[in-house]
């Protein structure tokens, strides 16, 4: 398998956009098509959010280089939600996306190695198939080393938490430590680790999670981690913009992929889209908040080289 | 459901003991007779867990309050191991044990919200039925608070990683910030939310994950987090005694739970057992490193104040 960012780079150029759409299924958003009275196995809702899901990846496929599930909500409805995760990735493979997992892993020494052989590489290295997961830091480098020795032999992707797009993600992260913020001891470790796991196209294995909420720190990230892929989340119903994103390309319109989960998926519930689709055609929601992010991205950043 | 740590000081003063026992299985760990070829579902190993662990549990149930779990090796047989997972936290309710899910989760808003939910809280209410769920705090205080909420509905624990037992812990939780170190900082945050979060017995619903590698760290905890009930790992095969965890501990010998995993479990694979029961007769190998263990904090810990 070939290294996790050459794979994006290649997606990226073939869909010519750096869109990553999130599969965060919520049972009360749904389609009304698709909602259903909830049972005590979790079964009921977790056969929606495969459906759900997997319709999400049947518009999006031919439109985004690569999807990412929020493991959470389908670690809420228990085992069942679980066998749909692993349908929904699968599925997504199947159609030609890389997947991140969004599950923000992590442990120390063997129990971190049972994290990334479960999660990182097709079937049957990796349990789940996932390309890619997100993954904490707070426990340190040798809690990391264990996810970037498999997905080094996996050709698998590693995006660590550095800056994140939440409000409370400052109470620790900007704490000042040797006279720079946490977050960026964290960004520092991350190059370094980026930098002993190259790809072809100039970016290592490991990545970093640096919020679109705070565009400057984004962009002084870019430049002391020239190595270091970016997944920005925050764009959309967080508040970033395509502007506040710009500062995470580099030159070529690489180096950084956005994502937008509930302002795609559930599209058809903004009102921009309800009044042109409405509930029943939600599909196409989802397929004019895709193609207007992919624009919004194009005209706004460096995205645009991509052309 | 009344709160968690009331009912696991009831669970502690029962046993008069309060050693937490680790359900990390491990394939290649597994007593002879349970071990089995690995097939690409992972059913056949997540079938061995499952039987193993349980098989554990009906040793320790009557000895000690709480068992643990560890979600990673689980996870990694993917959507069977969770199944199985699933029955071993449910088989350990049934038998009386307290269960506190090793999964080191977290995420933001209402993402957090769905672990919490998922996680914490006996079904069909919570759909893992944990009583409590470790939690890692990069994320910032409003990460934890659909934690804490969640918790406090459903008389469930949170602990949160404050001062880890491995060595690369140090890397960001040691960097001192406003002339305390990182780990101080959480822990304030933690002893903050215990307090708001008090049981009858004086310690909140939100404790603290601190390793007993660092002794001294431990003990300076111990005062600055009075409410804050500890979980300590990293006793015995980490290579911390009875005597490197005696500071976590309250004068009434409350405040600590002591986690061991691997010596207890696979005690069969150890020396001093191994020659007095070998491979066949495991779970005595099990039951006689749970009692020494009770035994060595009794002797050398203000646990001793239990009897």
């Amino acid at each position: 398998m070939s290294h996790f960012t050459d794979r994006l780079i290649a997606a990226i150029r073939r869909c010519r956009n750096p869109v990553l759409v999130g599969l965060d299924p919520r049972a009360d958003s749904l389609p009304l098509g698709l909602r259903c009275a909830p049972t005590d196995d979790g079964l009921e809702v977790a056969e929606a959010y495969r459906r759900f899901c997997c319709a999400v990846i049947d518009v999006v496929a031919p439109l985004v280089p690569i999807v990412k599930p929020q493991a959470a909500f389908f670690e809420e409805l228990g085992p069942q939600g679980m066998l749909a995760l692993a349908e929904v990735i699968g599925y997504a493979r199947d159609q030609g996306l890389l997947v991140l997992l969004d599950g923000k892993r992590n442990d120390i020494g063997s129990t971190a190695t049972a994290y990334a052989q479960g999660y990182l590489g097709k079937p049957p290295a990796g349990s789940w198939g996932a390309d890619a997961l997100t993954v904490s830091p707070y426990l340190g480098d040798d809690s990391l080393e264990p996810f970037v020795q498999v997905a080094t032999q996996r050709g698998g992707g590693v995006f660590v938490l550095v800056k994140t797009s939440n409000p409370g993600g400052k109470l620790f992260q900007d704490l000042v430590a040797d006279g720079r913020p946490l977050y960026q001891h964290v960004g520092a470790l991350v190059e370094s680790l980026a930098t002993q796991t190259l790809g072809e196209g100039g970016y290592g294995a490991v990545g970093a999670v640096t919020g679109a909420t705070y565009p400057q720190q984004l962009a002084e990230l870019r430049s002391l981690m020239p190595h270091s892929w970016f997944l920005v989340p925050g764009y959309g119903a967080q508040g970033g913009t395509a502007r506040d994103v710009a500062g995470a390309f580099d030159a070529h319109g690489l180096g950084a992929i956005v994502n937008s989960s509930r302002a795609i998926i559930f599209a058809h519930s903004r009102k921009e889209y309800r009044d042109r689709y409405g509930d029943a055609r939600w599909q196409e929601a989802v397929e004019a908040a895709t193609r207007d992010m992919i624009a919004q991205l194009a005209s706004e950043t460096p995205a645009g080289q991509l052309d």
